[in-house]
């Protein structure tokens, strides 16, 4: 595609982009497609001549958006808000347009210290402490696997560089809770620890970890000769957006020199509300945080910010400096992908950057507290109704429902939730995330879209009470 | 930013791009930016109110732009083509702009059939057997992580599931060549082998890993009742292009049932074409192999494709099933997050859907075969001339190469290499890659740009003639 072209079908792809952020609203929210239609809709071998680009853009209409998710639909209120701002999404298109790599500073000056400098505005953002040093990671995942692997290195004295997690001696053990996302768990067996060296931590009545079950469990693990290595600890867990209290954790990871990594991906944008910030008191005792501002923020996917308070420990695990990759510069500036898993990386500051000066603090802080409001007010709209409850207590803009007629209880309360549920999401009008708290189904309404105001939870609630 | 503001600034972006594409010759290809500049040169708190779009983009220009090393340029021969055509921009665009995320097949059916679709695409334009499936992961870096935890549990039975490394037993041997790369020994410390498991195996007069070489050291660990566990073999490795024999590295890891991985990162997109593909005989005895359509190829970094045999054992390590992401669906479709680290994923196939259908398969062979008769003319020249040399003999677009003038030898030849290659780069007029090469620096030149034409070539031969 020459350059000509390229402008001619790009402002098309601009078009396409701008139409379909304006008419979302006349999608359903939901997909229909059946699965294995897309697929058998395609030809089964890649075309040997070139296509005409307007048949590949007719394809996008035809087979493409009626197999999406509308994440960005104003009535999404699945998982968590994925928000896309429309200006991350030209600093995203920046990025790709440039197609310059981050390997080492040498290799774009720029792509690295925009980094280093968004981070650090994003840090302050947060309230958090200068002593902290960010760099952007494709997802919470990959941070958390990250962190683990940094406390498994400080427990063992570098055993990398020797015999690794093999014949290392007393066992290192990882702490969470059974509300820690599922990344947690698969991070620490991806990392060698092992299922066995698990410790899943009781929870209070506000789903969150028990700090006197976790002094139980490092000492009882102390006493059989296992060494505690690290905790992992959440601002804002997935199912029912419970907080861990930091603080009381934070004393014993400090006493018996645990890492503490604290998973706030998507809790943790809150934190640019200082009237917030007290849900992570204690957040300056840990070693390691995870935020994804691809979630509530509003930047593009794929952007997760792993903050660290010691860089000169993550880099000494993951340092690599073959002769190709040296230069003069080295020394005097970061090479991130020294901080990180992959060696390259695209320019993802742009996005992030571009987002926080086109909306300014000021107007995310706005945004993030519309969310809130909206999230209050439908809390009390359930709190207020017959028969509807509030299952988990709202910490910020995820609320936890259930409607509960008389008589109805375990199983058939189940099979009811997950019914209504399901009739909402096929309908399209709107979609919700049904999922398991206490053994038994709720639903979680996330609210925070980016074009979600109050008149769509509103007419979210009335939806609601005609579904049951 | 509204959508109509989008429209507006879009298509700014769009001309941004394309006339950056256009004139991108009138740039040297190195940036002049000194360590920290860029850096002083940003506002140290993010502004508090929105600031006008106009604004950004001026910085793009000021700020940005002198600080990029341009990989797009046609005189770029350093590191490694990392193309990005311009219909696989427009992929990318749409895939942030739709800001739709892949967490489960459920959560964007779309997604998940398309990188289905396009990876089965990639293997069959490879000549790859149809019991390969693929997944696209972000770099090389992490699929050859996750081939080494697969290895690590085939050898295992699974120990994640119990202890993982920890007392596990005989420890698990990791076996590659000097030549392979910084991520693989990277990848082996972060998953907890131990660099003490690290097998570096001797190489041939072609860099080439030794299959006798490698069946002593397998034989070595079995009589010292260590596990031997998996090869890692490169197919055109980073410095000089060389090619591990995998039909007899294949023999021996089925013969002793080790893990086979092929990093093919650069070099597998040669195999689109059909004279290339005996450079990887063998190849249908590995059990893993990644192929990066981000290099050489031309789709927007990121994607980096990781192809397996055995999808189930992935999935078995990979998997995750809470219950807010459990569907319908589960059972009769993929769900990728169990293929890769990271849960959620951006549309990453739009950009190679983009790329293959626009360019067509003939399309992007021609390209290959250009680039690899422009290597063949300037291997041509060099041999032809006194005083310059082919340190290795180039398989494919990479060319080794010295100037070597009488008398000079030993730290006297380095440093008037690196003084010539250093003085090409300062000059903005081309940019090289200098490595070091059986402990002797070279400089690699790498063909392959997008714009790169013979005349680039003929410009680049003649520069390096007036250099030395």
């Amino acid at each position: 595609m020459t350059p000509e072209e390229f402008r001619q079908h790009g402002y098309a792809m601009i078009d396409l982009i701008a139409d379909y952020r304006q008419n979302i609203e006349q999608r359903g929210v939901q997909p229909t497609t059946q699965p294995g239609e897309i697929k058998a809709a395609l030809p089964a071998s890649p075309p040997d001549t070139a296509e005409p680009f307007e048949q590949i853009m007719g394809d996008v209409e035809k087979l493409i958006m009626p197999g999406l998710l509308h994440w960005q639909h104003p009535s999404f209120f699945g998982f968590f808000p994925s928000n896309v701002e429309l200006s991350s999404v030209l600093g995203d298109c920046l990025s790709t347009g440039l197609g310059v790599i981050g390997l080492s500073w040498q290799s774009s000056p720029a792509l690295t210290e925009i980094e280093e400098v968004t981070t650090d505005w994003l840090r302050d953002m947060l309230g958090l402490g200068s002593s902290w040093s960010g760099v952007i990671q494709d997802s919470a995942s990959t941070s958390t696997l990250v962190a683990l692997i940094s406390a498994r290195e400080r427990s063992s004295d570098y055993a990398l560089m020797h015999n690794g997690l093999q014949n290392s001696g007393a066992p290192l053990i990882v702490y969470t809770s059974a509300h820690a996302h599922s990344s947690v768990n698969k991070a620490a067996i991806l990392a060698g620890f092992g299922q066995n060296h698990i410790r899943t931590i009781a929870t209070d009545a506000h789903n969150a970890m028990s700090p006197q079950a976790l002094a139980q469990a490092i000492e009882q693990d102390l006493a059989a000769g296992n060494t505690p290595c690290v905790v992992i600890a959440t601002t804002g867990t997935t199912a029912a957006m419970a907080i861990d209290p930091l603080d009381a954790i934070g004393d014993l990871t400090q006493r018996h020199g645990l890492w503490l990594h604290v998973d706030s991906a998507m809790a943790g944008a809150a934190m640019i509300l200082p009237e917030c910030r007290a849900l992570w008191d204690g957040i300056e005792k840990a070693d390691s945080l995870v935020l994804n501002p691809h979630k509530w923020l509003g930047a593009a996917f794929d952007c997760s910010v792993y903050f660290v308070r010691d860089p000169e420990h993550l880099i000494r695990i993951m340092t690599t400096n073959p002769s190709y990759l040296q230069s003069s510069a080295d020394g005097q500036v970061r090479n991130y992908r020294d901080w990180r898993i992959s060696l390259g990386s695209r320019f993802r500051a742009l996005k992030l950057w571009f987002l926080i000066r086109e909306q300014g603090v000021s107007g995310l802080q706005a945004r993030l507290r519309r969310d809130l409001a909206n999230a209050r007010w439908l809390a009390e709209q359930i709190e207020a109704t017959e028969h509807w409850t509030l299952v988990a207590t709202p910490a910020l803009q995820t609320l936890c429902i259930r409607h509960e007629p008389p008589g109805l209880a375990g199983q058939a309360l189940d099979t009811h939730t997950r019914a209504w549920a399901e009739k909402l999401n096929q309908s399209g009008d709107a979609y919700v995330t049904p999922a398991l708290l206490d053994e038994r189904w709720m639903v979680r309404v996330s609210i925070g879209a980016l074009g979600t105001e109050r008149q769509h939870v509103q007419r979210l609630w009335a939806r609601l009470q005609t579904l049951v």
